[in-house]
């Protein structure tokens, strides 16, 4: 077998999903991913590394070693490494190695943790090559076209928590654990999101009136970004449904999963 | 009266609801039902049992010998039982009353306690029967439609989740709260889904920062699947709409509780 | 002024709306409404009622007796006092006095305060006759419509809470806060509603993992009646529209505040 | 250069974005007012404070000098200075400067702060001469359209949450920190927004009883404003594709962003 021969081949397993050999390496891939995410979370567990440390670290290895193997063929069979490399999934497979070794010159360090659970990104790519496209590409469609409209909705919010942390701060003040501004802001923001932890409450009669019409009001907000999706989302699944074009008749309006045209019967993908 | 008779007239009122005996049957079946998930409760509240243990204990006995003998029949007058007994409602029915009878032997599992509230299912088998046929069906169509989209949101919430637990551990750490990885992300679960227990809060401003950051995000991607899910049962409303056609003039487009055409006055359902 | 006329006069001050005279008394009724919730809420307040329990007893016995004042006077002026007496707000009107006067007899009941609150209701009349009519309409036909989509999900609620509610008592136990099944459940509504107040908290990683899954499924069972409220108001509003027919040309379509038909220009309501 | 030629030009910069010379001043303008905001958090920051106060103080002046110099300029060379000094945002511009002058007269008056702090504001007035004007405008006017619908919504909810709160209060009692109906009221706001922050909560069966209703409760309310506005909105945008007509076939419904006619291609904005 050829030099080019073998690329084409190794080309059609990595980055091809058709054949059940693509398949396989796929699946083999996705089961590798939630493997390798499921020993960084061991390694953070001081019950688990204080009797298995020694195991945990091994897998990793393995995994990583595996990945390392991976990361080389893909730039060997892709045709254009260097586009390959620069690009988004590139970078995170990089990422997904790296750290590893980085961690044998630098022990212990907390830091290359998050940087290699990242890796967990990379199951997008598979998941997306097989069959989850065009649903995501529906979901990001609508947010692209809402994304003016969310861009006022942050900005307004962020304004509003400003200035209700300002006046929660002035209202209740230190001694309530409203410390300083930006600690009042990330209450307001814990408030008007509705998750409410309470590690800081308002105490004062006056406070708590503030508090509640915060509440109220996230309420009200709350609607926005969900009313600006959901019309985004409703208008592109209509959009979606127009584009079906019946070949014999040119009817449209045909829904997602029809094989035969609802008004003359003809088949519609030949 | 003959054995295919009695079969018959037990099938009538055990599976059917159209005779006035069935009818009454369905709601001596949901009195009991919820008479026996009540006595389960009262189980478990010490207050309770300390005084009233031998009435609980006798009433679950009647109850469940109620059910069994109600099980015996369905086998006994159903058409083809092997069906009944393998189906979803057969089992869930066999499990209602085997760990009270599996109880005398091993007393004192809580485990059973769980799998005899499975009986609370039941429950939907006789409403559904009844009337909230169509209703669950335009629902459970609509969820079935949005099954795919609502994949693509789950897995995107879970690899979001490990990625800022993971940073949340590193920027907080065990002596915050923040013990593992795991813990972080249930952490991050509670709080971009706005539970927002508070057993775990940030302490650090930066913590703080990331921990305000993904409450935004949280509160965005709520919007998610309430926009799928509202886009799709809006199709859904106004596809049953055009369902009912009517038979004289073929309009389509009648409201659900139509019953003339709203074009030529013809009585829509015969 | 005979008594006829007299009976009208008031009749058309009272209950009606389109007289200055009738709206003053409207506004007048709905200050009133309002100080006397505000009175009842002072009641309940320690530091208010020390130092000045006299005036705000006295506030309440004067606005009893206005309201009673005007009780006779709606039954003495309606055409048929039967029907007012019997009717809904015929009777928070009579909860609304009641009290005050029971409170003679029995005193310091704080049971009769929640009574007396009822009042409150009253505010809806008011409003209701002024304007507010159409659009609270609109709101209760779209819910009724979806009455028995919500009763199937309220259900489905209620059944899958017992279940969560069930495993998580025997997951954590009594010694992590879940000391019963009712609790249990308790617990499951707080954390999947997402108010999550952290009075009870799962402890164990079986019981957080548990946790998890169920905020993750309350996120998603969020959506259910928002998507239904929404799809039935969207068709409602759709419906409000072609209501509105042009009395030329019948050209429908027109918008809630139209004043002339958009085809050919005629005046849409004469 | 004449005054009046002065005039101008100080106006194009100052008022007018379409110039390069008026795009640098917005961001230079941006700039400064996300500095001053971010000096104001600083100032209330003890630790900042302790070390850096006179940093932050000088700061503070320098940009307040800028924005009275802005202000100065902008009464200058406003056509219609009254019109702009009694706008929104020219009083915004002059809460904005006060209070640091105030401040020299009165020091350490925490209310100021607050009022200073209005002056994030004026952010929006650089953002919506610059782009987000169509955006933000679909919202406003979807949130005008569903004004009324969003009255009779807030409305209920505050007589509900004063009846339940009522209702709490005597159940629950001052013992169980129900301290009085306001509190009550606080609480039962906390929980139908979903926060739950958990400074309060039910400690009798009864009384979680009624919360986990109250809860159930609000997560349907919750569906009425996101159902209201998602309603409006969908309405509004369908509204806009309507408004663009191609001159040359009249065909209404081209997309957003559409350039030419999808019936007869010709351009849609000459």
């Amino acid at each position: 077998m050829s030099n080019i021969e073998l690329k084409e081949k190794f080309y059609t397993v990595i980055f091809g999903t058709d054949t059940p050999a693509g398949k396989r390496f796929d699946i083999a891939l996705i089961i590798a991913i939630i493997l390798s995410v499921l020993t960084l979370m061991a390694e953070s567990v001081s019950d688990l590394t204080d009797n298995y440390y020694i195991y945990i670290r091994t897998l990793e290895w393995i995994l990583t070693i595996l990945f390392t193997v991976e990361y080389i063929l893909r730039i060997y069979c892709s045709p254009n490494p260097r586009h390959y490399i620069t690009s988004f999934y590139g970078i995170i497979d990089l990422i997904s190695i790296l750290p590893t070794y980085v961690s044998l010159l630098v022990p212990g360090v907390n830091f290359l943790l998050v940087i290699r659970i990242m890796r967990f990104l990379r199951i997008f790519r598979v998941l997306k090559l097989v069959r989850y496209l065009t649903e995501a590409n529906t979901l990001v469609r609508s947010m692209a076209h809402a994304r003016r409209k969310i861009s006022v909705f942050f900005l307004s919010v962020l304004v509003l928590a400003t200035i209700f942390g300002a006046l929660m701060y002035m209202v209740e003040g230190p001694e309530n654990g409203f410390s300083s501004i930006p600690t009042s802001i990330y209450w307001t923001i814990v408030t008007i999101t509705t998750v409410g932890y309470g590690d800081i409450t308002p105490q004062t009669p006056l406070g708590q009136f503030i508090a509640a019409s915060a509440m109220l009001m996230g309420y009200s907000i709350l609607a926005v970004p969900t009313g600006i999706f959901t019309a985004e989302l409703a208008h592109e699944i209509s959009r979606e449904r127009l584009n079906i074009i019946c070949p014999n008749c040119s009817a449209v309006g045909h829904d997602h999963d029809a094989q035969y045209c609802k008004m003359c019967g003809s088949k519609l993908k030949p």
